[in-house]
């Protein structure tokens, strides 16, 4: 493609964002004027519409489990595309779970009565039109279009073409069933070009989009972090820790060193260093139960010196997020050493100590400086729905607006309400 | 320039920048951990010295005074550059006040218990380091300076070449009186070069900085936002509508528009334009006020039939912010009119209407998307000393993070504290 062809069909795609997201923002002033009930009503409704819409989605999906084939894609990918009667039930009871998740739209942060009698308030608000960029799985065009609905935000969805058709019915239906309770079609938009253009143009669609949320792998989240003028909130590594300190009880750290690692290798709160203190009296059978539990070990000499089934680390290991059933083990020389090395290699996601020692729990909790810090609990636990939060959109390693666990609050901004009674500046 | 020698410089600018925001970082990393009484101490050494070097100050002033001549500068420009004693006092004194406000790091800002034990805090921590971008009032170093150390973060000051000499001594008492009390002297850097190269290098310092504040004139401001990969908090416009609603008090609305338009018309919350109710019994004497007082006013036709003196607005005009004795009026027919006008001009800064219909100001308050909405209260109350805040590092429009008058908090972020007792994941 020459640079002419190039332009003109970059142009025609942000012409197209452009248009999507000022509809966006119409159907998002009505929207972030509905009550509570009303939401709740519309997300309710959503749910059943999936459920009646069942034979289409699972046709749909069909289509995109034959193409899949035909090119060839690997099992897991398949499994992730692939839809059924239970998977359909689990979506559309997701989407009852946002329905009955408090609303927060309207909500009083905090009130304060100036001397001169000024009244002001800080009141929660939708944030106005997100963006969300995926990859293959479609239940996600159902839990996204869910939450950013329940905090009062349109949104502009764009998922994999892997999921093309499966993502269209089940958008279909939601809007459907979002509709009878009033809630405008535009509040919800399935991107309706798969061309990979569009999601440079939602990138780069500064003061039309106010967020993009990108929910896949790594490399789509990099690209997403690297070429977004758009504010992204997301991770893109979850390298955590765990830190054995010497005074931790040995069982509850080889309970939680194994949790951390093994429960589910594939989520971004996985452990995937362990720092052991030199001082620890029970190393060896912490890595014994890791290595028995089918973990490979890659560690430092002194590590290795622990259980000979331990493999030589590389210095790239230390910054790996492996996502698998493998650890790095450092041992190390006391809490500061721990932490130094979080520091350096950590992705401020979550990071773990375990310790009878309230003192070094505290300088612990105090000195890391990650989105999560935990004490005595497997870093497992790093997730939204774990936290209390309901369902998540993401977890957040930025520094700015939302960290951690991102759910309704952080799909919300405020505005100032200032109430007075003829006051003028003087 | 060639491209060549425009990219090597690029680089070397890039680097120190780099280097500049590593050893700010690091900086941090100790001042975070600062307690409450070591950061108001060193505040208040910072406020000491810049009244011990208050010679030092105004020799160094001096140079950018005879500069400021020598290069033709407006005399409006030349006395925002100036500093006499009285000046430096006030300059210390504003220290003085930031080290007496609350520390909010390590504030507890919620808190919940798990059904399986687990205990979840959230927490205020600094964001970590700041870039503050600025014109020619050398007073910025040493507010900015302040409010960013107060919340623990570090900073990287880049102020005007007009005002090089004067910063450079402002920067280096700060840095002497808050280095008795512990603070690093990295903590706050004024950027050495004044090569414009380096605001770019700043601006794409993604990784490196975490947040960049402009504050300065609009061409600073948009600057900024067009070409930061770094998050930005700002306001690029305040086009701050206030709307007569019919039910308005007479006297109320007069003093209101008179005060929110021309108490100081250069500052970001002064009323731009005027919308008048065309059922408000009071027009004639309303615009009569302004007209009195010295303002221009710039009207569509139902405005400029109440009032000879009214001259005709242009469709340009309801998009201007003046900061001047300049106003636009429109007559709209009731509150969805008004509401639609605001959507359509506004720069969701401030908006406010008049009105002794309560249903109606609940209704404004509701429908009008701005970070600040008032009721019977004049605009020039859009500050963050006004709001109780303290000082302020600027007022933002975006969506994300802080909106409205950014203070302290708004220079933080937060972690999750996690603490068990040995709990894993299921």
């Amino acid at each position: 493609m020459n640079n002419a062809s190039e332009n003109s069909e970059k142009t025609a795609t942000t012409a197209l964002v452009e248009r999507l997201a000022k509809a966006g923002r119409i159907a998002q002033r009505k929207l972030a004027r509905m009550s509570d009930a009303e939401k709740t009503l519309a997300l309710q409704g959503a749910a059943d519409e999936l459920r009646t819409a069942k034979d289409e989605i699972l046709a749909a999906n069909a289509l995109d489990i034959e193409a899949a084939h035909k090119a060839g894609l690997s099992g897991a990918m398949v499994d992730r595309l692939t839809l059924d009667d239970a998977r359909i039930n689990a979506l559309a009871s997701a989407v009852d779970q946002v329905a009955a998740l408090p609303d927060l739209v309207g909500q009083r942060i905090d009130r304060v009565q100036r001397p001169n009698g000024l009244i002001l308030d800080r009141v929660r608000v939708p944030i106005g039109l997100l963006g969300i960029i995926y990859e293959s799985r479609p239940n996600v065009t159902a839990d996204a279009a869910a939450l950013c609905v329940r905090a009062g935000n349109a949104v502009l969805l764009r998922g994999g073409s892997d999921a093309i058709n499966s993502n269209r019915a089940i958008h279909a239906a939601m809007v459907r069933g979002m509709a009878t309770a009033g809630v405008p079609q535009d509040a919800v938009q399935l991107m309706p070009t798969q061309d990979r253009a569009a999601v440079g143009a939602m990138l780069a669609a500064a003061g039309y989009i106010d967020m993009i949320v990108p929910r896949g792998g790594k490399s789509l989240v990099a690209r997403v972090q690297a070429d977004a003028r758009v504010p992204v909130l997301a991770h893109l590594d979850g390298i955590c820790h765990t830190y054995i300190h010497h005074a931790a009880d040995p069982q509850m750290a080889r309970a939680i060193a194994v949790n951390a690692k093994m429960r589910r290798t594939g989520i971004c709160g996985a452990m995937e260093t362990l720092l052991i203190d030199a001082a620890f009296p029970g190393s060896h059978e912490l890595l014994g139960d890791l290595l028995d539990a089918g973990c490979e070990v890659r560690g430092d000499a002194r590590a290795q010196a622990i259980d000979r089934r331990v493999v030589a680390a590389s210095a790239h290991d230390w910054d790996t997020e492996y996502l698998d059933t493998v650890v790095s083990v450092a041992v190390v020389d006391g809490l500061e050493a721990a932490t130094a090395h979080i520091a350096a290699h950590g992705s401020h996601h979550t990071d773990a100590i375990v310790t009878a020692d309230d003192a070094v729990a505290e300088e612990f909790l105090a000195e890391v400086d990650s989105a999560i810090v935990m004490v005595n609990a497997s870093s497992q636990f790093a997730d939204g729905g774990e936290f209390g939060l309901g369902a998540e959109i993401g977890i957040a390693t930025g520094r700015l607006h939302a960290r951690g666990p991102v759910a309704l609050e952080g799909l919300t901004t405020y505005k100032w309400l200032v109430r007075g009674n003829g006051q003028v500046r003087p």
